[in-house]
Protein backbone atom coordinates (compact mmCIF):
# COMPACT_ATOMS: atom_id res chain seq x y z
CA UNK A 1 0.00 0.00 0.00
CA UNK A 2 1.12 3.86 -0.44
CA UNK A 3 2.13 4.87 2.57
CA UNK A 4 1.22 8.51 2.14
CA UNK A 5 -1.93 9.99 4.50
CA UNK A 6 -2.76 13.46 4.33
CA UNK A 7 -3.85 14.91 6.76
CA UNK A 8 -7.52 16.96 6.51
CA UNK A 9 -5.90 19.26 8.65
CA UNK A 10 -3.38 20.75 6.20
CA UNK A 11 -5.94 21.87 3.86
CA UNK A 12 -7.98 23.03 6.64
CA UNK A 13 -10.47 25.22 4.69
CA UNK A 14 -11.06 22.74 1.73
CA UNK A 15 -14.34 20.59 2.07
CA UNK A 16 -13.99 16.86 2.98
CA UNK A 17 -15.46 16.06 -0.17
CA UNK A 18 -12.40 17.88 -2.13
CA UNK A 19 -9.96 16.41 0.10
CA UNK A 20 -11.44 12.95 -0.29
CA UNK A 21 -11.10 12.94 -4.12
CA UNK A 22 -8.43 14.66 -4.44
CA UNK A 23 -6.42 11.17 -2.41
CA UNK A 24 -8.22 9.03 -4.71
CA UNK A 25 -8.17 10.34 -7.72
CA UNK A 26 -4.18 10.65 -7.00
CA UNK A 27 -4.31 6.60 -6.47
CA UNK A 28 -3.57 7.33 -2.52
CA UNK A 29 -4.85 4.60 -0.08
CA UNK A 30 -4.90 6.79 3.36
CA UNK A 31 -6.81 10.23 4.44
CA UNK A 32 -6.19 11.57 7.73
CA UNK A 33 -9.29 13.25 9.48
CA UNK A 34 -9.79 15.71 12.09
CA UNK A 35 -13.12 15.72 14.26
CA UNK A 36 -14.58 18.75 14.24
CA UNK A 37 -14.69 18.61 10.51
CA UNK A 38 -15.96 15.47 10.29
CA UNK A 39 -18.41 15.88 13.29
CA UNK A 40 -19.75 19.18 10.98
CA UNK A 41 -20.27 16.60 8.29
CA UNK A 42 -21.53 13.83 9.86
CA UNK A 43 -19.27 10.67 10.83
CA UNK A 44 -21.14 7.92 9.45
CA UNK A 45 -21.44 10.28 6.53
CA UNK A 46 -17.28 10.55 6.70
CA UNK A 47 -16.80 6.90 6.70
CA UNK A 48 -18.95 6.04 3.73
CA UNK A 49 -18.02 8.93 1.68
CA UNK A 50 -13.83 7.62 2.56
CA UNK A 51 -15.07 3.37 2.03
CA UNK A 52 -16.61 4.36 -1.32
CA UNK A 53 -13.38 6.40 -2.06
CA UNK A 54 -11.22 3.33 -1.89
CA UNK A 55 -9.70 5.02 1.15
CA UNK A 56 -8.71 4.03 4.51
CA UNK A 57 -8.48 6.51 7.69
CA UNK A 58 -5.48 6.92 8.83
CA UNK A 59 -6.43 8.31 11.91
CA UNK A 60 -8.65 10.38 13.76
CA UNK A 61 -6.99 14.16 15.40
CA UNK A 62 -7.94 14.76 18.22
CA UNK A 63 -8.80 13.31 21.91
CA UNK A 64 -6.71 13.70 24.82
CA UNK A 65 -7.01 17.49 27.32
CA UNK A 66 -6.81 15.24 30.35
CA UNK A 67 -5.18 18.10 32.87
CA UNK A 68 -7.77 20.25 34.29
CA UNK A 69 -7.98 21.53 38.09
CA UNK A 70 -11.47 19.61 39.16
CA UNK A 71 -12.81 16.26 39.01
CA UNK A 72 -16.02 17.24 37.13
CA UNK A 73 -14.01 18.86 33.85
CA UNK A 74 -11.53 15.99 33.97
CA UNK A 75 -14.80 13.45 34.35
CA UNK A 76 -15.92 15.41 30.56
CA UNK A 77 -12.81 15.27 28.95
CA UNK A 78 -13.11 11.18 29.49
CA UNK A 79 -16.50 11.32 28.37
CA UNK A 80 -15.57 13.32 25.52
CA UNK A 81 -13.12 10.53 25.13
CA UNK A 82 -15.34 7.88 24.76
CA UNK A 83 -16.91 10.09 22.26
CA UNK A 84 -13.71 10.41 20.23
CA UNK A 85 -12.68 6.26 20.02
CA UNK A 86 -16.35 5.80 19.23
CA UNK A 87 -15.95 7.88 16.37
CA UNK A 88 -12.48 6.29 15.22
CA UNK A 89 -14.37 2.97 15.60
CA UNK A 90 -16.83 4.11 13.26
CA UNK A 91 -14.54 5.64 10.47
CA UNK A 92 -12.68 2.83 10.66
CA UNK A 93 -9.48 3.65 12.07
CA UNK A 94 -7.27 2.11 14.56
CA UNK A 95 -5.76 5.25 16.03
CA UNK A 96 -6.72 7.82 18.42
CA UNK A 97 -4.21 10.94 18.16
CA UNK A 98 -4.01 11.91 21.61
CA UNK A 99 -3.08 15.67 22.70
CA UNK A 100 -2.27 15.62 26.59
CA UNK A 101 -3.37 18.64 27.80
CA UNK A 102 -1.04 21.43 29.50
CA UNK A 103 -0.91 22.25 33.18
CA UNK A 104 -4.28 23.43 34.78
CA UNK A 105 -4.73 27.11 35.45
CA UNK A 106 -2.25 28.39 38.17
CA UNK A 107 -0.81 24.72 38.55
CA UNK A 108 3.01 24.62 38.39
CA UNK A 109 2.94 20.61 39.11
CA UNK A 110 4.04 18.88 35.72
CA UNK A 111 4.19 15.01 37.71
CA UNK A 112 0.71 15.66 38.67
CA UNK A 113 -0.56 16.91 35.70
CA UNK A 114 1.04 13.87 33.69
CA UNK A 115 -0.82 11.51 36.12
CA UNK A 116 -4.27 13.06 35.29
CA UNK A 117 -3.19 11.91 31.79
CA UNK A 118 -1.91 8.45 33.04
CA UNK A 119 -5.50 8.19 35.10
CA UNK A 120 -7.43 9.29 31.94
CA UNK A 121 -5.47 6.39 29.83
CA UNK A 122 -6.45 3.66 32.62
CA UNK A 123 -10.36 5.00 32.59
CA UNK A 124 -10.39 4.80 28.54
CA UNK A 125 -7.92 1.72 28.00
CA UNK A 126 -9.56 -0.93 28.25
CA UNK A 127 -12.79 0.89 26.07
CA UNK A 128 -10.23 1.14 23.51
CA UNK A 129 -9.63 -2.26 23.64
CA UNK A 130 -12.79 -3.31 22.87
CA UNK A 131 -13.40 -0.99 19.80
CA UNK A 132 -9.76 -1.77 18.79
CA UNK A 133 -9.04 2.07 18.45
CA UNK A 134 -5.50 2.69 19.87
CA UNK A 135 -5.56 5.64 21.84
CA UNK A 136 -1.82 7.13 20.59
CA UNK A 137 0.14 9.61 22.77
CA UNK A 138 1.58 12.47 20.98
CA UNK A 139 4.54 13.60 22.63
CA UNK A 140 4.33 17.61 21.59
CA UNK A 141 7.40 19.80 21.31
CA UNK A 142 8.09 21.60 24.61
CA UNK A 143 7.07 24.93 23.84
CA UNK A 144 3.43 23.77 24.35
CA UNK A 145 4.22 22.41 27.57
CA UNK A 146 2.10 24.70 30.11
CA UNK A 147 -0.68 25.19 27.71
CA UNK A 148 -1.37 21.93 25.61
CA UNK A 149 0.88 19.18 26.56
CA UNK A 150 2.50 17.98 29.89
CA UNK A 151 4.19 15.34 27.29
CA UNK A 152 6.92 16.97 25.68
CA UNK A 153 9.48 13.69 24.52
CA UNK A 154 8.84 10.51 22.88
CA UNK A 155 10.55 8.94 26.28
CA UNK A 156 8.29 10.82 28.36
CA UNK A 157 5.08 9.32 26.46
CA UNK A 158 6.29 5.74 26.13
CA UNK A 159 7.15 6.06 30.19
CA UNK A 160 3.09 6.46 30.05
CA UNK A 161 2.28 4.42 27.34
CA UNK A 162 4.19 1.39 28.63
CA UNK A 163 2.29 1.46 31.65
CA UNK A 164 -0.49 0.06 29.48
CA UNK A 165 -1.02 -2.69 26.85
CA UNK A 166 0.72 -1.97 23.41
CA UNK A 167 -2.70 -2.87 21.97
CA UNK A 168 -4.46 -0.26 23.72
CA UNK A 169 -2.27 2.67 24.29
CA UNK A 170 0.34 3.77 21.52
CA UNK A 171 2.62 6.80 20.95
CA UNK A 172 2.86 8.82 17.57
CA UNK A 173 6.19 9.71 16.16
CA UNK A 174 5.44 13.33 14.85
CA UNK A 175 8.84 14.50 13.60
CA UNK A 176 8.08 18.55 14.52
CA UNK A 177 7.34 17.62 17.81
CA UNK A 178 10.45 15.40 18.33
CA UNK A 179 13.29 15.89 16.15
CA UNK A 180 15.90 18.04 18.25
CA UNK A 181 15.73 15.29 20.89
CA UNK A 182 19.37 13.36 21.04
CA UNK A 183 17.44 10.90 22.37
CA UNK A 184 14.74 10.39 19.60
CA UNK A 185 16.02 7.68 17.37
CA UNK A 186 16.71 5.72 20.56
CA UNK A 187 13.49 6.32 21.51
CA UNK A 188 11.64 5.13 18.56
CA UNK A 189 13.54 1.73 18.70
CA UNK A 190 12.10 1.79 22.63
CA UNK A 191 8.50 2.20 20.71
CA UNK A 192 8.54 -0.39 18.86
CA UNK A 193 4.65 -1.68 18.13
CA UNK A 194 3.80 1.16 20.26
CA UNK A 195 4.45 3.27 17.07
CA UNK A 196 0.72 4.04 15.89
CA UNK A 197 1.87 7.11 13.56
CA UNK A 198 4.21 8.58 11.58
CA UNK A 199 3.82 12.11 11.11
CA UNK A 200 5.83 14.63 8.54
CA UNK A 201 6.45 18.28 7.90
CA UNK A 202 9.29 21.05 8.96
CA UNK A 203 10.78 22.83 11.40
CA UNK A 204 10.91 26.33 10.22
CA UNK A 205 12.32 29.73 11.57
CA UNK A 206 11.25 32.33 12.95
CA UNK A 207 8.11 31.02 14.60
CA UNK A 208 5.06 32.79 13.65
CA UNK A 209 3.17 35.34 16.29
CA UNK A 210 1.00 32.08 16.69
CA UNK A 211 3.47 29.43 17.14
CA UNK A 212 0.71 26.70 16.68
CA UNK A 213 0.62 27.73 12.90
CA UNK A 214 4.88 27.43 13.05
CA UNK A 215 4.89 24.53 10.44
CA UNK A 216 6.51 24.00 7.26
CA UNK A 217 6.22 21.85 4.23
CA UNK A 218 8.96 19.02 3.95
CA UNK A 219 12.28 20.04 2.48
CA UNK A 220 11.34 23.81 3.91
CA UNK A 221 13.34 23.39 7.18
CA UNK A 222 15.64 21.47 9.15
CA UNK A 223 14.20 18.29 10.08
CA UNK A 224 16.26 15.11 8.31
CA UNK A 225 12.58 13.49 7.83
CA UNK A 226 14.19 10.25 5.98
CA UNK A 227 15.93 9.47 8.76
CA UNK A 228 13.25 9.59 11.43
CA UNK A 229 11.53 7.39 9.01
CA UNK A 230 13.84 4.59 8.74
CA UNK A 231 14.29 4.89 12.71
CA UNK A 232 10.45 4.24 12.62
CA UNK A 233 10.72 1.42 10.03
CA UNK A 234 13.88 -0.26 11.51
CA UNK A 235 11.23 -0.05 14.61
CA UNK A 236 8.86 -1.73 12.99
CA UNK A 237 6.34 0.55 11.97
CA UNK A 238 5.29 0.22 8.56
CA UNK A 239 2.16 2.38 8.24
CA UNK A 240 0.64 5.18 6.87
CA UNK A 241 2.61 8.58 7.28
CA UNK A 242 0.86 11.53 7.42
CA UNK A 243 1.36 14.82 6.34
CA UNK A 244 0.07 17.14 8.86
CA UNK A 245 1.21 21.08 8.23
CA UNK A 246 -1.00 24.20 10.62
CA UNK A 247 0.41 27.00 8.38
CA UNK A 248 -1.87 30.06 7.65
CA UNK A 249 -0.16 30.73 4.68
CA UNK A 250 -0.96 27.42 3.24
CA UNK A 251 -4.27 27.58 4.39
CA UNK A 252 -4.65 30.64 2.23
CA UNK A 253 -3.80 28.84 -0.89
CA UNK A 254 -6.21 26.51 -2.89
CA UNK A 255 -6.31 22.95 -1.34
CA UNK A 256 -5.40 21.02 -4.84
CA UNK A 257 -2.06 23.11 -5.31
CA UNK A 258 -1.29 22.21 -1.33
CA UNK A 259 -2.72 18.58 -2.31
CA UNK A 260 0.09 18.69 -4.96
CA UNK A 261 2.84 20.75 -3.34
CA UNK A 262 2.62 18.03 -0.31
CA UNK A 263 2.56 14.89 -2.32
CA UNK A 264 5.61 16.51 -4.20
CA UNK A 265 7.58 17.68 -1.37
CA UNK A 266 6.84 13.69 0.28
CA UNK A 267 8.51 12.16 -2.71
CA UNK A 268 11.38 14.35 -2.50
CA UNK A 269 12.32 14.67 1.53
CA UNK A 270 10.46 11.43 3.05
CA UNK A 271 10.34 8.44 0.61
CA UNK B 1 27.15 35.04 50.78
CA UNK B 2 23.91 35.61 49.61
CA UNK B 3 23.28 33.69 46.23
CA UNK B 4 21.54 36.24 44.36
CA UNK B 5 22.75 37.68 41.25
CA UNK B 6 21.42 39.84 38.60
CA UNK B 7 22.53 39.18 35.36
CA UNK B 8 23.32 42.56 33.49
CA UNK B 9 21.05 41.30 30.58
CA UNK B 10 18.05 41.56 32.45
CA UNK B 11 18.22 45.40 33.26
CA UNK B 12 19.92 45.50 29.04
CA UNK B 13 19.57 49.39 28.72
CA UNK B 14 20.93 50.06 32.62
CA UNK B 15 24.29 51.22 32.44
CA UNK B 16 27.10 48.91 33.58
CA UNK B 17 27.62 51.30 36.49
CA UNK B 18 24.32 51.64 37.75
CA UNK B 19 23.43 48.01 37.66
CA UNK B 20 26.54 47.50 39.51
CA UNK B 21 25.63 50.48 42.20
CA UNK B 22 22.11 49.31 42.79
CA UNK B 23 23.71 45.70 43.43
CA UNK B 24 25.94 47.06 45.72
CA UNK B 25 23.58 48.90 47.66
CA UNK B 26 21.19 46.12 47.98
CA UNK B 27 23.73 44.30 50.02
CA UNK B 28 24.39 41.71 46.76
CA UNK B 29 27.35 39.85 46.52
CA UNK B 30 27.56 38.96 43.17
CA UNK B 31 26.71 40.22 39.97
CA UNK B 32 26.22 38.78 36.43
CA UNK B 33 27.90 40.40 33.19
CA UNK B 34 27.52 40.11 29.27
CA UNK B 35 30.24 40.21 27.17
CA UNK B 36 29.36 43.30 24.51
CA UNK B 37 28.52 45.44 27.18
CA UNK B 38 32.09 44.83 29.16
CA UNK B 39 33.48 44.79 26.48
CA UNK B 40 32.06 48.19 25.66
CA UNK B 41 33.11 49.75 28.92
CA UNK B 42 36.44 47.86 29.19
CA UNK B 43 36.98 44.52 30.28
CA UNK B 44 39.75 45.69 33.06
CA UNK B 45 37.68 48.73 33.99
CA UNK B 46 34.92 46.75 34.70
CA UNK B 47 36.54 43.98 36.64
CA UNK B 48 38.05 47.39 39.11
CA UNK B 49 34.47 48.37 39.00
CA UNK B 50 32.79 45.67 40.47
CA UNK B 51 35.88 44.26 42.67
CA UNK B 52 35.85 48.09 43.81
CA UNK B 53 32.24 47.55 44.95
CA UNK B 54 32.43 44.32 46.80
CA UNK B 55 30.56 42.12 43.97
CA UNK B 56 32.04 39.22 42.38
CA UNK B 57 31.87 38.06 38.55
CA UNK B 58 28.87 34.68 38.74
CA UNK B 59 29.26 34.33 35.63
CA UNK B 60 30.17 36.24 32.07
CA UNK B 61 27.69 35.28 29.62
CA UNK B 62 28.79 34.37 26.55
CA UNK B 63 30.87 32.52 24.28
CA UNK B 64 30.04 29.32 21.76
CA UNK B 65 28.51 29.27 18.57
CA UNK B 66 30.79 26.36 17.22
CA UNK B 67 28.63 25.31 14.66
CA UNK B 68 29.49 26.73 11.48
CA UNK B 69 29.92 25.07 7.51
CA UNK B 70 33.52 25.89 7.25
CA UNK B 71 36.68 25.21 9.28
CA UNK B 72 37.63 28.56 9.12
CA UNK B 73 34.42 29.81 10.35
CA UNK B 74 35.21 27.64 13.72
CA UNK B 75 38.50 28.37 13.96
CA UNK B 76 36.99 32.35 14.52
CA UNK B 77 34.50 30.98 17.13
CA UNK B 78 37.58 29.32 18.63
CA UNK B 79 39.47 32.35 18.55
CA UNK B 80 36.87 34.31 19.99
CA UNK B 81 35.97 31.59 22.93
CA UNK B 82 39.42 31.83 23.81
CA UNK B 83 39.34 35.91 24.38
CA UNK B 84 36.20 35.31 26.11
CA UNK B 85 38.01 32.78 28.45
CA UNK B 86 40.81 35.45 28.98
CA UNK B 87 37.82 38.35 29.72
CA UNK B 88 36.04 36.03 31.94
CA UNK B 89 39.58 35.15 34.02
CA UNK B 90 40.00 38.85 33.75
CA UNK B 91 36.54 39.63 35.63
CA UNK B 92 37.43 36.81 38.37
CA UNK B 93 34.29 34.60 37.38
CA UNK B 94 34.62 31.00 36.56
CA UNK B 95 31.90 30.35 34.69
CA UNK B 96 32.06 30.95 30.55
CA UNK B 97 28.50 30.36 29.52
CA UNK B 98 28.14 28.94 26.10
CA UNK B 99 25.32 29.24 23.36
CA UNK B 100 26.39 25.96 21.50
CA UNK B 101 25.23 27.30 17.66
CA UNK B 102 22.51 26.07 15.92
CA UNK B 103 22.54 23.80 12.49
CA UNK B 104 24.98 25.39 10.04
CA UNK B 105 23.14 26.65 7.26
CA UNK B 106 21.27 24.39 5.14
CA UNK B 107 21.98 21.43 7.11
CA UNK B 108 19.95 18.91 8.65
CA UNK B 109 22.73 16.83 10.47
CA UNK B 110 21.96 17.29 14.19
CA UNK B 111 24.89 14.49 15.11
CA UNK B 112 27.19 16.14 12.68
CA UNK B 113 26.71 20.30 14.55
CA UNK B 114 26.83 18.23 18.00
CA UNK B 115 30.03 16.61 17.58
CA UNK B 116 31.37 20.16 16.12
CA UNK B 117 29.93 20.87 19.75
CA UNK B 118 32.36 18.70 21.23
CA UNK B 119 35.34 19.51 18.90
CA UNK B 120 35.04 23.11 20.09
CA UNK B 121 35.08 22.56 23.45
CA UNK B 122 37.81 19.79 22.98
CA UNK B 123 40.08 22.65 21.77
CA UNK B 124 39.24 25.05 24.23
CA UNK B 125 39.07 22.55 27.10
CA UNK B 126 42.94 22.87 28.56
CA UNK B 127 43.03 26.67 28.16
CA UNK B 128 39.79 26.91 30.21
CA UNK B 129 41.56 24.84 32.74
CA UNK B 130 45.00 26.98 32.68
CA UNK B 131 42.83 30.30 33.59
CA UNK B 132 41.15 28.61 35.93
CA UNK B 133 37.74 29.30 34.11
CA UNK B 134 34.94 26.36 33.20
CA UNK B 135 32.94 26.37 30.05
CA UNK B 136 29.48 25.81 30.60
CA UNK B 137 27.20 24.19 28.44
CA UNK B 138 23.86 25.83 28.49
CA UNK B 139 21.26 23.80 26.88
CA UNK B 140 18.72 25.78 25.25
CA UNK B 141 15.17 24.99 25.16
CA UNK B 142 14.08 23.02 22.10
CA UNK B 143 12.29 25.50 20.26
CA UNK B 144 16.18 27.12 19.66
CA UNK B 145 17.37 23.97 18.29
CA UNK B 146 18.17 25.00 14.17
CA UNK B 147 19.13 29.00 14.97
CA UNK B 148 20.92 28.71 17.93
CA UNK B 149 21.75 25.89 19.94
CA UNK B 150 21.66 21.77 18.80
CA UNK B 151 22.11 21.32 22.47
CA UNK B 152 18.46 21.30 23.56
CA UNK B 153 18.67 18.76 26.86
CA UNK B 154 20.46 18.89 30.14
CA UNK B 155 20.96 15.30 29.59
CA UNK B 156 22.21 16.33 26.17
CA UNK B 157 24.76 18.76 27.86
CA UNK B 158 25.91 15.87 29.78
CA UNK B 159 26.67 13.44 27.46
CA UNK B 160 28.94 16.01 25.81
CA UNK B 161 30.19 18.14 29.26
CA UNK B 162 31.56 14.43 30.41
CA UNK B 163 33.80 13.71 27.77
CA UNK B 164 35.98 16.33 29.57
CA UNK B 165 37.54 17.09 32.90
CA UNK B 166 34.94 18.29 35.16
CA UNK B 167 37.02 21.46 35.85
CA UNK B 168 37.14 22.38 32.63
CA UNK B 169 33.68 21.68 31.16
CA UNK B 170 30.03 21.91 33.04
CA UNK B 171 26.39 23.04 32.63
CA UNK B 172 24.02 25.73 33.19
CA UNK B 173 20.92 24.95 34.84
CA UNK B 174 18.73 27.60 32.90
CA UNK B 175 15.05 26.78 34.41
CA UNK B 176 13.43 28.56 31.48
CA UNK B 177 15.27 25.82 29.11
CA UNK B 178 14.64 22.67 30.91
CA UNK B 179 11.55 23.14 33.08
CA UNK B 180 9.27 21.14 31.02
CA UNK B 181 11.54 17.77 30.60
CA UNK B 182 10.00 14.66 33.00
CA UNK B 183 13.74 13.88 32.95
CA UNK B 184 15.40 17.01 34.57
CA UNK B 185 15.64 16.07 38.04
CA UNK B 186 17.19 12.86 37.59
CA UNK B 187 19.62 15.04 34.98
CA UNK B 188 20.53 17.49 37.75
CA UNK B 189 21.24 14.58 40.09
CA UNK B 190 23.41 13.26 37.56
CA UNK B 191 25.00 16.67 37.25
CA UNK B 192 26.41 17.56 40.27
CA UNK B 193 29.65 19.06 40.26
CA UNK B 194 29.03 20.32 36.84
CA UNK B 195 26.79 22.63 37.47
CA UNK B 196 28.53 26.19 37.26
CA UNK B 197 25.16 28.30 37.47
CA UNK B 198 21.39 27.69 38.15
CA UNK B 199 19.34 30.50 36.34
CA UNK B 200 16.18 31.48 36.84
CA UNK B 201 13.24 33.39 35.15
CA UNK B 202 9.67 32.24 34.11
CA UNK B 203 8.25 30.74 31.34
CA UNK B 204 5.11 32.51 30.09
CA UNK B 205 2.41 32.07 27.19
CA UNK B 206 1.72 33.28 24.49
CA UNK B 207 5.38 33.50 23.43
CA UNK B 208 5.95 36.70 21.67
CA UNK B 209 7.47 36.64 17.97
CA UNK B 210 10.52 37.51 18.89
CA UNK B 211 10.63 34.25 21.34
CA UNK B 212 14.00 35.37 22.02
CA UNK B 213 12.28 37.53 24.26
CA UNK B 214 9.85 35.72 25.37
CA UNK B 215 11.40 35.49 29.66
CA UNK B 216 8.83 36.00 32.16
CA UNK B 217 9.43 37.37 35.79
CA UNK B 218 9.40 34.57 38.27
CA UNK B 219 5.81 34.27 40.02
CA UNK B 220 4.46 35.18 36.71
CA UNK B 221 4.17 31.41 34.82
CA UNK B 222 4.56 27.96 34.87
CA UNK B 223 7.98 27.02 36.72
CA UNK B 224 8.39 25.70 39.62
CA UNK B 225 11.84 27.43 40.57
CA UNK B 226 11.77 26.25 43.67
CA UNK B 227 12.05 22.35 43.10
CA UNK B 228 14.53 23.06 40.67
CA UNK B 229 16.89 25.08 42.83
CA UNK B 230 16.61 22.39 46.25
CA UNK B 231 16.79 19.72 42.81
CA UNK B 232 20.77 21.53 42.11
CA UNK B 233 21.34 21.81 46.16
CA UNK B 234 20.73 17.94 46.33
CA UNK B 235 23.08 17.76 43.75
CA UNK B 236 25.90 19.78 45.25
CA UNK B 237 25.29 23.35 43.81
CA UNK B 238 25.10 26.07 46.22
CA UNK B 239 26.82 28.66 44.15
CA UNK B 240 24.73 32.28 42.50
CA UNK B 241 21.83 32.13 41.45
CA UNK B 242 21.29 34.38 38.11
CA UNK B 243 18.37 36.08 37.29
CA UNK B 244 18.37 36.43 33.50
CA UNK B 245 15.57 37.95 32.10
CA UNK B 246 14.94 38.77 28.19
CA UNK B 247 11.80 40.80 28.11
CA UNK B 248 11.18 43.93 25.88
CA UNK B 249 8.18 45.19 28.36
CA UNK B 250 11.07 44.74 31.28
CA UNK B 251 13.54 46.45 29.18
CA UNK B 252 11.36 49.69 28.94
CA UNK B 253 11.07 50.06 32.31
CA UNK B 254 13.48 52.08 34.67
CA UNK B 255 16.52 49.99 35.76
CA UNK B 256 16.26 50.35 39.11
CA UNK B 257 12.23 49.24 39.09
CA UNK B 258 13.08 45.70 37.48
CA UNK B 259 15.96 45.50 39.89
CA UNK B 260 13.57 45.54 43.25
CA UNK B 261 10.74 43.55 41.32
CA UNK B 262 13.25 40.75 40.30
CA UNK B 263 14.75 41.02 44.02
CA UNK B 264 11.28 40.78 45.61
CA UNK B 265 10.37 37.86 43.09
CA UNK B 266 13.25 36.04 43.60
CA UNK B 267 12.50 35.59 47.38
CA UNK B 268 8.95 34.58 47.09
CA UNK B 269 9.34 32.22 44.41
CA UNK B 270 13.35 31.17 44.18
CA UNK B 271 14.85 31.68 47.25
Amino acid sequence: MNRYSLNQATTKHWPLEDVVAASAKANLDWIGLWREPVQEYGVEKAARLVAESGLRVSSLCRGGFFTAATADERAAAIADNRRALEEAAALGTDTLVLVSGGLPEGSRDLEGARAMVRDGLAELAPYAGELGVRLAIEPLHPMFCSDRCVVSSLGGALDIAEQFPASQVGVVVDAYHVWWDADVLRQIARAGSRICSYQVCDWIVPLPSDVLLGRGMMGDGSIDLRALRTACEDAGYTGPIEVEIFNAELWAQPGQEVFDTALARYREHVA
